[in-house]
Parts: C-alpha cells; structure tokens; sequence
C-alpha cells in the first residue's frame, strides 16, 4: 500500500532539475511487427517479474536461515553474536557472491533508449507512434555510472528503495522501541535519559563534525579528496553517527538481567537520540544561507535550521503524542470494542500507522511522531485494551521488529558488496572512528558529571565506561546515511558509516559480556540491595511528572487510577464527573492497572500498585458516577511506595528473545517484597 | 519491500511495446539557475510526498471508520450489512466527494515534457545537460487520457498500481483462507468441493462466456459497441466473475452458526474457485493462435492453454503444498524452536512469503501457491507449532486478512467514481447479470444433481439455493478484473464488474439471513439430529485420503499420530525408525493432535481424537524410538469414530468476528457426546 507512496517519494526526493519546458523532440516511428513485439514484450516482463520475486526471495531466505542460526545460538547459549550481527554477515557473504561469483550482464535492450532533451521532470509522456507511455523518474545518475546500468543488472536488481527503510522499514522498529519504553525506570530516570539524547546527541554531532572537518582539511592539503566536502556535510555526518542502537548490547542485558537503571539509560537514550538524529540531520541539510556560496556560515540561516529543528521535533512530537491520546480515548470510550480483539488490534495499528502518515502529510517527521505515538499508546491505550489485545499488539509489533530490523542488518551486509558508488577513504575512515570514540566519550563522562550532581543515585564510574562502550550504530544510521548517495561526500559518508555500523555491532556487541563482567556490573538480585538505600533519586522532575499523570492523564485516558473526582479539586467536580464515564468502573479487572512494566514482563509478576488499591475500593464501594470523598488519593503517598519498592520488583525482561536460563532465575526477595507490600496497601 | 518488485511488475506488465532501438534525439540544453531551480524541485519533492502521505492517510482513516462502524453494527446485532459492504459504501462516498467536491488541477508542470521517440523501453535515460536521469515505464496511457493526466492530480493520486492487489493485498487473504480451511468437514466433502470448484468453475466461465458473446454479438448488431470485443475476452470475463467469495454470507453463517456441511461446500468451493479462476483467466490470456487472426479458434493454441493451465495449476500447487511440508519439517526437526514463538512465528511467515515468491520466480501462480501452502501448513506445520506461535500465526494473519480485505473493497468504492475509463454500457451490464445468474446455476443445480448421485448425505434443495444465492463475487474477481483496463473491452469488464460485486455483496450479502430463514436451514443445535443417520457420505474419497494422511503424512511432519514403524510393514522398519525422531516422543503434550478444529474452534471445545489416543498411548510407554508393535493402529477404527461424532462435535466459529450471542450458545449434547467418545477409546 505504501508502494505508490514509496515511488513518488523517491522520484520527488532524488529530482535534481525541474524545468518549466514543453518541448518536443519528433523521431521518425515505426509501427510493424508490434504483435511480435507484443509476445516479445510479454515475454520480457514475465522474465522480469520472476528475476524480481527471485531477488526478494534471497532476502527471505537469507532471513529464514538467521532464524535458524541464531535459535542454534540461543540453543547453545552463544552470546558473541547477536542475530542483528549474524543477519550482516550473512548479507556479507551473499553480497560477495552476487559481486564476484554472479555476473548477470543486463540485456541492453532494457535501458538503451536515451532521449537527449531539455528537461527532467517528474513524469515523462513518450509518443511511440501515436501511443503515449508514461515514464517516471527514478532519479539522477552519475555520467560514470551510465555504463555500470548496462553492466551487471543482478547488483542493481537487489538495491532498494532508500525510502523503503524510511517508509516501511523504520517506522515499526521505532514504533516497538517506544512501545517497549514504557518502565517505571525510564521515567525515574527521565531527566538524565533527555539530557543524554538531547545535549548529549548534539554535543556530539558537533564534536565529530568539527573533528571531521579537521580531517577533510588535511585530506585537501594532501590531496585526497576527490569531491567536494562542506563543512555543513562534517556536521550532517556528526549528526546521522549519534544515533546510537545498542540493541545487541540491550539483548545481552535481557539475558543476564543487568541493573535496571543502567538499562533504562541505555535504552532510552538510544531511543530518544534516534528521534534527536534524524531531526538534526534535516536541519542541517536545511541550512541554506542566502547569497551565492552556499556553505558559509551565516547567522539567520543557522537560526533558521534551529528553528526547523525545535519546530519539527516538537510539532512530530505533538502529532505522535495527540495521535496517542486520541487511541487512548476511543478505546476508552468504545469499551465494548474490547470483545472484539481483532477490530481493536486493528484500530490500533491503522491509528499508529496513521499517526506517521498524519506527520509526514504535515511535514514533520513520521520517525519521531511514531516513537512518541508509541510511546505514549503504551503509557494509555495499553490499559484500555483487552488482554488478548494487549498481547497481539505486542506480539504483532515484536514480529513486525524483528522482521524490519534483521531485514536491515542483512541489506546492510549485501550493501557492503553491491553498492556501486563506494568512497573508501582510509584517513577518513581513521578519522571517523576516533571522531566517534570521541564524540561519545564528550557525550557520557562530561554528562554524566554533570548529572553526577544532581542525581542521588550516582551514576557510577563503570556505568559510565558500559555506556561509553554500548554505542553501537546500527538502523538509524544506515538509513539516514543511504537516504542520499548522489554527491561525493554522501557516498564518502555511506562507506565509512557502514564500516562503524559492522565494527561497532561485531566488536562492541560481542564483547558485551567481556566488558560487564570486567566492568563488575552484576546482575539485578544483589545489586538491589545496594540500591536500595537510594530511594528519592533524581525525584523533583519524576515526583512532578508522576503526580500529573496519576492524578489527571491515567483518570481521563485510561481505567486505571483514582477517579477524577477525587484528585480535581471540588470547584470541577461536575467536570470530573462528565469526564469519569460510569461504565469505566463497571467492573474491577478493567480497573486493574496494568500499566508499569506488563510490557516488559512476561506477566509472571504482576505488580499492586497503590493507585490499584485505591481505584479498586472506589469501584469496590460501586459508587460509579457518585463522588468517592472518603478515600484519600494520597499519590505522594503511592509515589514513595512505589520508589521504595520498586527497585525489587522490576526483572526486566524486554520483549527481545530470552532464552530460558537456569543461571539467572527471578530473584526470590521479590515474592516476600511484594506480599509485604501488598500487606502495607491493604492496611 | 515489495515496492521495488511491483513498480517492476507493473512497468513490464504494462509495457506493450518493446523496441530495440537506441536513438538519439538531441534538443539544446540550459543549465542555468540550477540553484534557484534545485530548492523549487526540493519544495516541489516535499509536497508531492505530503500529498503522497495524505492519500494514504484517506484510506487508513477509512479502514479505522470502517472499524468504528463495525464495531457498531456487532453492537447492535445488526446484520444486514458487512464490513466489506460499509468499507465500499465509506470508499463510495469518498470516492464521490473526491470526484465532484474536490478538484485539484494537476500542476501542468510535472508533466508536459512530451518525447516523441521510436520505442517505449522500460528504461529511458535523459540526457538533460549532460546530466542522466532514469526514468521508469508506468504504463501505456490512451490518446484521450493524456489530456486527463494534465486535468485531476488527486484521482491520479488515488489510484494504486493494480499490481499491488495482487502482490501485496491478496496473498495475505487467500493464504488466510487456505489456513482458516482446516477442519473435518472441509475434508469429508473434499469430492464435492472439488467439483464445484473445478468443474463447476470452468462451466460457469464458458456459460457466461458464450452468453456474453452473445450480447457482444447482439450490440455490434445495434451498433452499442465503441470498440473490439473478441470471443477471448468473453472468455476471460467469464473466468473473472466465476470466482466467488462469499465473506459476507460465510460471516453470518459463522454468527448463526449454521450447518457444517453447507458451511464446508460454500467456503471450500469460494477458496478453491478463486485459486481456479486465477489459473483460468491466465489461460485464457495466453492462448495465441498463430497466424495473422489472433483471434480465431484453432486446436493447436487451444490444447496449449489447456496445458498451461494444468501446468501453472499442478506446478503452483506443487510448490505450495512443497513449502509447507519444508516448514512442517523445519519445526518437526528444530523442536526447540517451540522455545522462542517470536523465532517460530517469523519463520512460519517467512515460508509462507518465500512460497508466493518462489512460485513467481519459477513462472507458476504465486496466490495459488499461497492457498496450497495455507492449507498444508494449517494441517501439518500448525500442529508443530508451539500454543503461543499457533495463537500468534491465527491472530497476525487474521489481522492481515481482516486490513487487505476491507482495504480491497473500500478502494473498490472509491474506484466506481475515480476510475477514470469506465465504459458503462447497459446492453452489457444486463447480460451479464444474466450470465452470472444462468452461470451459477448452471454450476450448482446440474452438478449437485450428479454429486447426489454418489453421495449418501444428499445435497439438500435448499442447500442448493442457498449455494446459489451465496455466490458473492468480491476481491479476487475485482483485482483481476483491474489488473488489465488497457483496451476498450477490459474496460467494460471492469466498470461491469465493479457493479456485479457491489450487487452481489449488499443485496445477496444482506439478504442472507431472510434467505436462511426463507429456506429453513436450521442452525447446526438440531441440525445434527438429522444428519447423525448419514455418517460414511461420500467415504469413499475421503476414506483414502484419511488413511494415508493418518498413517504417513502425519507421523512424518507432526508430532500427532501413530509412530511410522506402527504402521509401515515390517520391511520399511530401518526407514521408519530414521524418519520417527526420538526427540519427537519426548512429552506427551507434544503428541496432543492439535489437528481438526482448533483452528476454527475457539479451544474452548477441545476434541479427544482417536489418533490422539494412539499416539498417546504409544508415548505413554515411553517406548520413544523402539517400534511399538504392541499397538494396533486401526486407522479405520479411528476413521468411523471421527465420522460418527465429528457431526456433533463441531461448532464452526470460524476466524472471522463472531458476536457473543445469547441466542446461539454451543449445542449442550455436545460435552456428553465427547465424553462418551473418551470413554469408548480409552477402553
């Protein structure tokens, strides 16, 4: 369905030249033979089709025979490679057949037809004696790459799309990050998590563009430049090799149940500075300064890009977050849609697809309004669905991420091959590997010195040095860097982006036993115990935030949380009371809260909140619609219970692939933690 | 991912003609304000891509209406109208405010550079100031439509690339159909499905095909007829609309819970039928009579298409029914793949992708393929399944079934009004309601007679009028009928199909349940009584097939059923031995034959088999890789005993939306039945 879409984009995207000319270049034309033609056509675009779904298949069963290695992997519980890392490798090594062993010569006939004229527009009317055809623009090529198109058809065949990952591949793994985003310790650790992504990201996007600078002016002095290289093109690099992907090093972490905390920051930071990156990285290509050289630096049109920047993050974020609530509402008022799970499912999904769409049409970034879409469909729409819902959403995204993402990584290893316009450059690459060492390093340490001093709960030494090494690049980055190969430097950018990509997954991500263990990063069971001491830790910005949505946002968008009647103050309570539908409290399962880490966990813990505790004696006393005075909603008091307590209670568990292991089983304080704090709500 | 393939597709579908020749026609060429002209085409690419996501966002909009409205409807117990039916008349009503209200002139700038040249290849380069641009075949456009692409930019828009039907939306239906056909009942009148299917669908196609060639006949006469219209393309209309699909009855079938038999014969024929007509129609394409008329009857042409057609038949269900048997392999071997249902799940849908591409690939029929593979995979590879991916594998495709479906029929809506060569001619659109009318019942009241000759459970009258009351056309006929609308006649089909589907989906769709009542089919409660003296209908086929199914296929690609050394002779042990995996007997719970209803059945009716109870008893014993000759396996016992109790036991629920009712709870005999059932195999 996103087809037509996809090819417009790209056609649009990649037209360099628009001229307003109708010109008309006349060839003599000759119409006979045409039903022989006719068969040989037919013929042709049979071959073709079937040369196309052959393609395609290498792909599936390029990913079918991931499946099957990595489930020998999890069988023999190997954890140097990670199935993103296998799907490049395997991609790799398809891509080196295709390359050597492979030499389809593409039938001349196919492409030869070259009309000199005047204009390049998007659609192009042929007249072949007297019939018109119709021709879109696929895009610009090189004048050195014309006889590489009658080179080898097989190396084009398998190139996509590069919109293909921005439409249709991206927007699920996006969408399952944020959510899967929805735990009690990312918002306890919200405020350092945004000053990673945020500060973080663009500190440093401009250390590596100003470092890469550095090493483009010296590749000019010594002459090893073969194209042109704007500063504006170091920062565009800086800023598409901050997105960082740890999702091998977060896997690794499910499995070993790492600290809670230092996966939240992981996790979140890596999901919000996606968001950060791709905005940063249209902002600069929009850093048009007026006048005629166009790469100087110039005041208004910096402003300019920052204002795109804040205007565009911000107006995806409120798309994403609207599209969210507006989910978070029908399902809320549509209660009976709950004995329907396959229309709720699908409304789920068609809303979240939607929400991309809606930001796209509006010109802000679908990307980001997903993961906020997501992100907050989790927080809400989440409780209000039923639970058969609630898992086929989950399942239905984790398979839809799972797909797109190894999908990627395995392009990725074929690309390395295949792709025709390759620029390796070796000081560059030198270069960007160090840029990138440093820019994380000006990243994590400084930040988290800063941080340091806010925070109660410290982030520690080796903490740091894990997060320092968990900056892996993956998807986001590839996408980004292959959305536009068409100058030099971009495909300079593409090369050394791929060698980060397979250094930083294989190297960083393999070795991420290695280094928790030499880092002594134990695992969550005894770590809880130091920790616990630690409670209140960076508590003003949660405390806020936490009461806010306990008190107001669950009550209005979901069945979970006190009434409204009784955390409003008196003077709206007729509002309450129109907002508070009576059915929400029609029965005491819906008023379950099932929020905090159900995502996260497999369900075999299951939490009792204490706003569960008092939404259920609401509803208990069957005072649907009739104020509820007697119970106090005490929120600061459901907070402390729930920052005292729920160091202990959170495994988490991710919705990646876990194998069942006997080494690191829940840890048992758990049960005797939650009775005990049952007993306490139910005093 | 399929974007790439379909823009192929539909360019060499399209291309008609195909020269090879390489001119060059050169006009003078300007590059100046290339600038200024790269930020018009960047503003120009921006919107075009809004404009993209907009159109898009239309439909999804109207799926989540669609939705809305259902959800309604199920409410209210409302039954005259099924989704499908609200999706078209929601595409309707856009379709009309699209055509009539909103008038977007197309900027003339896109596409007014007109190049007359000698060829239309599917590749043109243009040569605009020394730069190359590729351009892409989309399509021949008629003479008096070039004026129409300068004219409506937003009934463009709208319009998908046929090809997306076919390769994107239908695969997901048909292989849904063939997984949702698994069930006792399905089999038990295999014979009579099959002739429907096949013979009945190739009497309807020449039926309907020789009274519209009367009709063409009859307005050449009178001069009604703007264009060529051969004998062939009556054919072909006739291949088209035999292709039923009757969602619409089968859904309300489902609500009322009506008899299995009648269930079984109309599901099966519409599944079968649809895999027939594509084959058919194909054919029908393909014959090419050599000479100078093309359009002549000769022998020789003929037997070729008969040959195509029993070769892309056989050879699609070859591969469809080959995938399955790999993937029920796949998990029979890799049983603790079970471990991992994301692993599982993405690799059960992988393989039943890599069919449809594969049979693409090798030149066969990949929707056929995919109907084949649906059905083997429902009946081997499902039962390998682990609970959690057999859920998971129901509900993905269901969901994907539940958007294409409502997504085909909405876009059918909105196509009646922004097609743009709509050929409405009334002489043709009252034939062929009659033909379609005369070719159904030529189909079911001659070859119900014939059936009912061999079959003991008579095909009752009012069956038979329901059967020919049911027969809906719907997605496959109309994406058939859109794959082609280049000439004059498929235009008229298409605009004449249009309306059969719409008539046939909300007069006969919503006239089902007065037709029921009309006819007096009783749900299947007291239903059962009547038919319980009718056991051993039509065995003969059915009884063959069980036997070899039970004793071989099954103990190779399930876990279910007896062990091979039980029932090959004494001489295949060493064979038996090997292909009986150890590992296979490993718990019991494995052996559980998830087989017959489960997945129609919502589990709450769980069936004890009598190769259930074989096959247990043989793991009981713990006899795991030794031959277990103790155990007699008496398929035929076990085969008596299914057709004595399978009546009862089975509730059809199908996997379409069922509302809770009061008015139709599950017959209660049923639980006793089951019971005594137990008892007798157990002692």
């Amino acid at each position: 369905m996103g087809c037509k879409m996809n090819a417009a984009v790209s056609i649009w995207r990649r037209l360099s030249l628009f001229v307003l000319v109708s010109s008309l270049c006349s060839c003599p034309c000759r119409a006979e033979d045409s039903a022989m033609e006719n068969i040989v056509t037919e013929k042709k675009a049979e071959e073709s089709h079937r040369q196309d779904s052959a393609d395609l298949l290498v792909f599936i069963l390029l990913l079918t025979l991931t499946i099957l290695t990595i489930w020998l992997f999890k069988h023999r519980r190997f954890r140097f490679l990670h199935e993103t890392g296998l799907a490049m490798i395997y991609g790799l090594l398809v891509g080196v057949v295709l390359r050597y062993a492979i030499h389809v010569p593409s039938d001349m006939n196919n492409v030869t037809l070259s009309c000199n004229v005047n204009a390049s527009p998007a659609t192009l009317l042929v007249n072949v004696s007297g019939k018109f055809y119709e021709y879109t623009l696929k895009g610009e090529i090189s004048a050195n790459d014309v006889d590489d198109i009658q080179d080898n058809e097989m190396l084009r065949k398998v190139t996509f799309d590069p919109e293909v990952f921005f439409n249709i591949l991206l927007p699920p793994i996006i969408f399952h990050a944020g959510y899967s985003l929805k735990q009690r310790h990312f918002f306890r650790n919200l405020g350092s998590i945004l000053a990673y992504a945020f500060v973080g990201t663009v500190v440093s996007c401009f250390i590596i563009g100003l470092f890469m600078y550095g090493c483009v002016m010296l590749m000019k002095q010594i002459g090893h430049m073969g194209g042109d290289f704007f500063f504006t093109d170091c920062l565009f690099f800086g800023a598409i090799v901050s997105a960082t992907d740890p999702v091998t090093v977060l896997a690794i972490f499910n499995e070993l149940q790492v600290d809670a905390d230092l996966y939240a920051l992981l996790f979140g930071e890596s999901v919000l500075n996606d968001a950060v990156a791709v905005v940063l990285s249209s902002s600069i290509v929009a850093y048009q300064p007026e006048g005629d050289n166009t790469h100087t630096f110039e005041a208004m049109a910096m402003l300019k890009s920052f204002g795109i920047f804040l205007g565009v993050f911000s107006g995806s974020f409120a798309l994403g977050v609207a599209t969210g609530v507006v989910t978070a509402l029908i399902s809320f008022n549509f209660t009976k849609l709950r004995d329907f799970p396959l229309l709720e499912t699908a409304l789920f999904f068609l809303m979240s697809w939607s929400t991309f769409l809606l930001a796209e049409a509006c010109g802000f970034t679908g990307v980001v309004a997903v993961l906020f879409c997501g992100m907050t469909q989790a927080h809400y729409t989440f409780n209000n669905l039923s639970p058969e819902s609630q898992d086929r959403t989950k399942q239905l995204f984790e398979l839809l991420n799972f797909l797109a993402e190894n999908f990627i990584f395995s392009y990725m290893g074929l690309t390395l091959f295949t792709f025709h316009n390759h620029v390796f450059n070796p000081i560059f690459i030198v270069g960007a590997f160090l840029a990138v060492f440093l820019g994380r390093a000006v990243n994590i340490y400084p930040l988290s010195f800063l941080l340091n001093l806010g925070r109660r709960n410290k982030i520690s030494s080796n903490f740091q040095h894990m997060m320092m090494f968990a900056g892996l690049r993956g998807a986001m980055t590839f996408a980004l860097s292959i959305r536009d190969t068409a100058t030099y430097a971009r495909q300079m950018m593409f090369s050394t982006t791929l060698l980060v990509v397979f250094f930083t997954v294989w190297i960083c991500g393999g070795g991420t036993t290695q280094m928790l263990s030499c880092q002594k990063i134990r695992s969550i069971g005894p770590d809880g115990v130091e920790r616990r001491s630690t409670k209140h830790e960076s508590a003003w910005f949660f405390r806020i935030w936490y009461n806010f949505d306990h008190n107001y946002l669950k009550p209005i968008l979901t069945h979970s949380g006190p009434p409204l009647n009784a955390t409003l103050p008196a003077c709206c309570g007729p509002l309450a009371r129109c907002l508070t539908s009576p059915q929400a409290y029609e029965n005491e399962e819906q008023l379950k809260d099932s929020d905090s880490d159900l995502i996260l966990n497999d369900g075999d813990i299951t939490l009792s909140y204490g706003d569960v505790t008092v939404s259920t004696d609401a509803a208990g006393a069957h005072t649907s619609g009739t104020p509820v005075g007697g119970v106090a909603v005490n929120s600061d008091e459901a907070l402390d219970r729930e920052l005292a307590f729920g160091d202990h209670e959170l495994v988490i568990r991710g919705t990646r692939l876990v194998l069942p292991m006997d080494d690191s089983e829940p840890p048992l304080p758990l049960d005797s933690h939650r009775h005990r704090h049952k007993n306490e709500t139910m005093s």
